[in-house]
This record gives C-alpha cells, sequence and structure tokens, in this order.
C-alpha cells in the first residue's frame, strides 16, 4: 500500500531545474524572445516569476499585474513584492476599463459587490445551501446552472481572466513573448479555474505540481514569506477565498487527489486523509464535471 | 491508389443528420438551455445557423453579431440575411469599444487601416516578398516573429477574436448557453484560426469538415446563394481574404490535406492535384508550426 504523505513529497531543487530546463527549452522552440505572465500577488504566479528568473534574463520578462475594482487592495503591493524580490519588470493595467465597455459593473452582481466588500464570504457559504443536491457553488457552476444568480455571477467573475488572458496575448504578441500560464495540478484536475482564462497559455510549467508542492517550491525558490502564508484566492469575487469556494483545504484535497492518481482504494485514503466518504466522492465528481475544461472542444465526428 | 477527389466528396443529408444529433446530445449532456455562436455573415458561421436551427428550437438559439471598425461594410447586413433564413435571434454587439479600450485604433497599424481600406490587401502581398525564406506572412507568423512590424500586425488583429470569444463566454455564461465554434477542419489542421479566439468553444460541430465539404453542406442546408458564392475572409484586416493570406485555394488545399491525412504519396498528390512540390512542403509546415495551436498547453513533465 503506498504511502500517499510520502509521495506528495517533493525534492525542490531536482524539480525546480527540470522547470528551468523546460521553460528554457519552450522559449526556444516557440521562436519567442521572451515570456510573460500574469502576476496576482498569488502564490503560483509568484512561484512562477521565481522559475522564469532563473530561466531566462530579467530583461526578456514582463509580468503583467491587472487588478480591476473588485481587486483585494493589497493584489498589486503583493505582485509588486515579488517582481521586486525577483527583479522583474512590470506593467500595471487596470482591467476595468475593458470590463466596464461589458457594463459588468452595472448588473445586479457588479452592484452588489460594490456595496458588500467584506461580509461577502459569508453570503456565499450561507447560499450553498439553497442549491439542492450541490455541496456547493463551485461544483454546481462546472456543468450548466438553470439558477438565475448563478449565471449572472459566472458570467460577471469569468470574464474578469478572460480579458487577463487577451491582455496576455495582446502584450505577448507585441513582444514575441511565450505567454506563460500560472495554473496548478490541483486546481486543474478539479477545475477550479476559468476556461480560456487562466487555462489559456502557450506552456504551464507548475500543472504537474499540487497546490501544497507549489508551496514547497516556492519556499526553496525564496517567494517571499508573505505571499506564500497569505490565504489562496482567486481575487475575482471579493471574500471568497480558494478554501471557501473550494469547501476543503488544499491539504486534504492534495492528498485525495494523488491517492486516485495513484490507484489506492477509497477506504485507504479515507483513513490516510482523514476524511469522509462523501468527500471522495465529492472530489470525484469535481473530476468529472470539469473534464471539458481539461480537454480540446469536442469535434462532430463525421 | 486512393482517388482524393472521390475522397473529399460527402453525402450532405447523412453528415447534416449526424452534426444535428451531435448539437442535440451536447447541448444535453453539458446541461445547457440553449446555444450561443458568433455569425459573421461568413460561410462557417452560416453552416453552423443551419445546423443549429435544425438541431434546437429557434428560442433557445443566440447568434452574435461582433463588428468592429475596420469591419466589412457587408459583414452586418451578411450576416442578418443568414440570420433571417434561418429564423434565429440575434444580438448586435460592436466590439469596438472594448477593443479601443486596448487602444488598438492608436497603435501603428490601427493608424494605417483607417486610412487604407483598399488596396491593403495588395499591400499584404508585395510584403510577402520582405520576408526572407517564408513563403508568406501567416506562415511567418505561426511560430514567433523577430519583425516589428508583424508582431504589432498581429497583437492587433488576434484580439478580435479573443474579445469576440469573451463575448460569446458572457452572454453564454448569462443565459447558460453552450458555445458553439465555427471552425473548419481545413483552417484546423493549418492553423488559420486565432489561439484562445475563434478556436475557443465547448463543441466545434463541423472542424471535421474540411473547407469546401462545409460549402457543400451549407448548399444541402439552404445557406443563401450570396453567402456561399462570397469569397471566405477572417475579417480581421481590411483587404485580407482567406486566399490571399494562405496563398492557396481552398479546392487544392484541401484535396491536398485530404491527401497528407489519407496517406498517400506527395507525387501521387502532385499529380491529382495539379500542385508543385513546394506547395505540398508548404502545407506540410504549416501544419507542423500550427500544431501549438491545436493541443492543450504544454504541461512541464515533473
Amino acid at each position: 500500500m503506498e504511502d500517499i504523505k510520502e509521495r506528495i513529497k517533493i525534492d525542490p531543487e531536482r524539480v525546480a531545474l527540470g522547470i528551468v530546463n523546460f521553460i528554457k527549452d519552450k522559449v526556444k522552440s516557440f521562436k519567442r524572445q521572451g515570456a510573460i505572465f500574469g502576476l496576482s500577488g498569488g502564490i503560483d504566479s509568484a512561484c512562477i516569476a521565481g522559475l522564469l528568473s532563473r530561466a531566462i534574463g530579467k530583461n526578456r520578462i514582463l509580468a503583467l499585474i491587472m487588478p480591476e475594482r473588485d481587486s483585494d487592495e493589497n493584489t498589486v503591493r503583493d505582485a509588486e513584492l515579488v517582481a521586486h524580490k525577483f527583479d522583474i519588470k512590470t506593467k500595471l493595467i487596470d482591467i476595468a476599463k475593458t470590463l466596464k465597455s461589458f457594463s459588468i459593473y452595472e448588473t445586479t452582481p457588479g452592484k452588489f459587490y460594490s456595496n458588500n466588500r467584506e461580509p461577502i464570504g459569508k453570503i456565499i457559504k450561507n447560499a450553498y445551501r439553497l442549491i439542492p443536491n450541490r455541496s456547493n457553488p463551485f461544483l454546481g457552476g462546472l456543468l450548466g446552472t438553470k439558477y438565475e444568480w448563478m449565471k449572472e455571477v459566472q458570467a460577471y467573475y469569468r470574464i474578469k481572466h478572460r480579458i487577463r488572458m487577451a491582455n496576455l496575448y495582446y502584450y505577448g504578441e507585441k513582444k514575441n513573448y511565450l505567454i506563460i500560464g500560472t495554473s496548478n495540478k490541483t486546481e486543474d484536475l478539479v477545475g477550479f479555474f476559468v476556461k480560456y482564462g487562466d487555462g489559456a497559455a502557450d506552456i504551464m510549467p507548475i500543472a504537474n505540481l499540487y497546490k501544497t508542492q507549489v508551496r514547497v517550491l516556492s519556499e526553496y525558490l525564496g517567494v517571499p514569506g508573505p505571499i506564500i502564508n497569505k490565504e489562496s484566492s482567486p481575487d475575482l469575487l471579493p471574500g471568497i477565498t480558494d478554501e471557501v469556494a473550494l469547501g476543503i483545504s488544499y491539504e486534504k484535497l492534495d492528498l485525495i487527489l494523488l491517492g486516485l492518481e495513484i490507484g489506492v482504494s477509497d477506504s485507504f485514503i479515507q483513513k490516510e486523509v482523514d476524511c469522509s466518504k462523501n468527500t471522495i466522492k465529492y472530489v470525484k465528481r469535481l473530476i468529472t464535471l470539469s473534464s471539458h475544461m481539461r480537454n480540446l472542444p469536442e469535434k462532430c465526428q463525421i
């Protein structure tokens, strides 16, 4: 029987070296003159910043910092802390101006979030109970939903990452830079990303690392402590952290995902991770329902 | 030896039925309440309009018409002709307002195209000769380019389709509609689309049909004659038609692609299609250089 808790451990030095070489190879094979990525102030993009600074010269890296009206007030400060640490050039783009062209702030969620910043996490948490047979709204949103408020909220937050992607490609193409994605394996497997938003890039250097492994790698790379220790958040809706949205801690989620990956029994995972049968069932549903997000558009076979 | 010209023939009735069933299945399995797509006035989106109108009720279909400053003056009229023919609801969105938030019309290409509408096709045609060892700028653009004007032009036109994609998902998510892509097999294989732009959708019903097969299917579905007979254009840069950009006719390109697909020899294709050895080499290069556009972002294996 495999020991999941042993298996999740990584040697950050070896992993960093492998990813640095991967980035070097890809910038070359794509015939690009550098690399561009979105710097959010969170740990994943900070990890990418550290890796890029080892892979290519600082004059060939550009980080876009892309806040909007609903962004946490510390987003820009944290992103700049990371950029300073790794000596990376940044460009600050307030994407609110683009989002306004879609009038998103004038929609029901847009008006709601302008008046309710702090308590929104609690509101959403309570809203979970309103959805029949669904353990949380995130799960409900992976496939279509008939709930009007969920449709509105999904359209409202997902466009933000799609506009960020459009910015990355726009400025990347102007400089002939490779677009570097910052997704990790945990969010990839459970669909905790926006299809054609943060899920879209030319390469995904850390997409084979679980979130808790990204933390280990980030510490090794020298990502500043405040970035490593702050609670992860997609920064799309005020007050919604990753773990609030997912309804499970990364420590448990990663071990469950790894257990399923290496094929140990559910009961073994349950014991090892100290979680319920339903939690494992929930994670399996996330994987299944999000599969369309990890695949190319389906073609009709004729 | 296979006869390519026979093999490219389709039975439009059988193909239409298959695709209609595919669309029905996917709307159901994705748990969506309808379907949304971009209607450009071109043959591919007209074909999709015809297929959707057979697959689902007209009250569950929405076509977005998304012109911008550089669009052909007939774009909206042609799109409306198609919508009227298939009795499909439309929403007109001038994406120039979003593009302006990126200041694209104030860039060098933006200023250039505002003053030069008609003769631009010829200008680009001549520009082909400026690119060393490349038969045309489209080929040169599939991977990175060091030419400053090409970088600027690529950033300038590609963002348009990415903003169209963001609109499709935004309005699609508001209504819980499935996002239907309009790409065909020819453009898919040679990379004649924008990565994460028109290449992004939930399903791609006609992506296994070559362009000339889409024409046959469109005639069968009753797509209006003017739409079938007009020259195809991505409508991204004034005056640039598909065949100008690609430097080859669809009749020849489709037969070469099919020949390569079924594995007949280059010399057989050359004779059957009446093309040069270099043309086949060119098509093979398009396929190779565009492969990153047909695949998911590359992950680093750790």
